[in-house]
């Protein structure tokens, strides 16, 4: 049974790969199944039928028969359950990994939503100057704890494992912001996951779905 | 074995229960397991013998033997997956409450994490004023989703899980805000929580430790 994800029709990353689907779709890739997309316009997430799958109107979704999951590290959580790749076999290194999948959606991902937030809706405010050092320092902060952690290890914790996914994923959010580069272990850690071929693959499908919508 | 857990020697919230060993120790008796407790100084949090379990230097963890645990909402899972009592047994149900953890987590805590900074940080600068509106209109929009998700039913989906847990654990953070007021069903769902046995202890113990260290 293929799984049916959702996605956006047209992302307003313009194929960058920022998009919540786009780890479902590594996770995916690096299990190796095969999976199906449907395509969603805005319009069309705020509808009851799309409701019923997302109760907050977002993507991705995940479909599986009669399961019917949302929030994208919820999906990579199952599909590492259920498949082979993404969590170790040992109970413990399992838990552990766990524990940074939770780092890297609540403990890294908050400050960095909300500097992204700042630019795209208070850059035209009067504080916008004055706040956004106060982001820079929060999203600092935690990258060098996290280059703490990291020393000179490729991964988080052991092998490659869904909590890298899903910290790698949330950190190619800082891309262009120059954040990366003042950690060079984290940068390099970003690109080690960036090529990956399961992560090519899945960066190769979400692409294609903007540069479809650009030839229409 | 017992289990440990760390938690704030001194509580910045005066023993209301926010801190977030909260949550951990609701697990904990839920699953009906007695436990132990290291309180930590702020200037512990940041040694390395604090960092070696927790890179971002915060609490709680959780120790178990050789197991070392960090993320309250990953430590909840991992109490969750091991003891009877916060998962369905049915996979696919299992697999939902933990889109509802991840929910809590990702999609609800942001917002309202961002509106308590907000007040402790910011309640000084020129724009405060501004900025409030736009987070309690953040705030709003989730909370109105989650009263159309929760219908006229007591808990998310089925029966009281750790996705109610986490959820329930994060909506308390809004309590004195006035949101919470302006939608009773969410409200109703929090004060279900509350009077659950399990959470009364956890509060009573955290509370115990507030008003030994007034004592002192």
């Amino acid at each position: 049974m293929r799984p049916v994800i959702t996605a956006f029709a047209q992302s307003p990353d313009r194929g960058q790969g920022l998009a919540r689907d786009m780890g479902v779709r590594w996770a995916l890739e690096e299990t190796g199944q095969p999976y199906d997309v449907r395509l969603l316009s805005f319009a069309e997430l705020k509808e009851p039928a799309h409701r019923a799958r997302q109760p907050f109107g977002q993507i991705p979704t995940y479909e599986e028969g009669s399961l019917v999951l949302f929030e994208s590290a919820a999906i990579v959580l199952h599909i590492a359950e259920t498949h082979d790749g993404l969590f170790p076999r040992d109970p413990d290194a399992r838990a552990r990994a766990i524990s940074w999948m939770f780092a890297a959606m609540s403990t890294i991902e908050p400050p960095i939503v909300e500097r992204s937030r700042a630019i795209l809706l208070e850059s035209d405010k009067p504080w916008y100057d004055a706040r956004m050092p106060m982001l820079d320092a929060r999203i600092r902060k935690r990258l060098r704890d996290l280059t703490d952690r990291l020393g000179d290890g490729d991964w988080l914790d052991g092998d490659f494992s869904a909590g890298d996914l899903m910290m790698i994923n949330v950190l190619r959010r800082l891309q262009g912001s120059g954040l990366l580069e003042e950690q060079p272990a984290i940068r390099a850690y970003v690109a080690r996951g960036e090529a990956r071929p399961a992560f090519q693959r899945a960066f190769a499908a979400q692409l294609a779905v903007f540069e479809a919508g650009q030839a229409c």
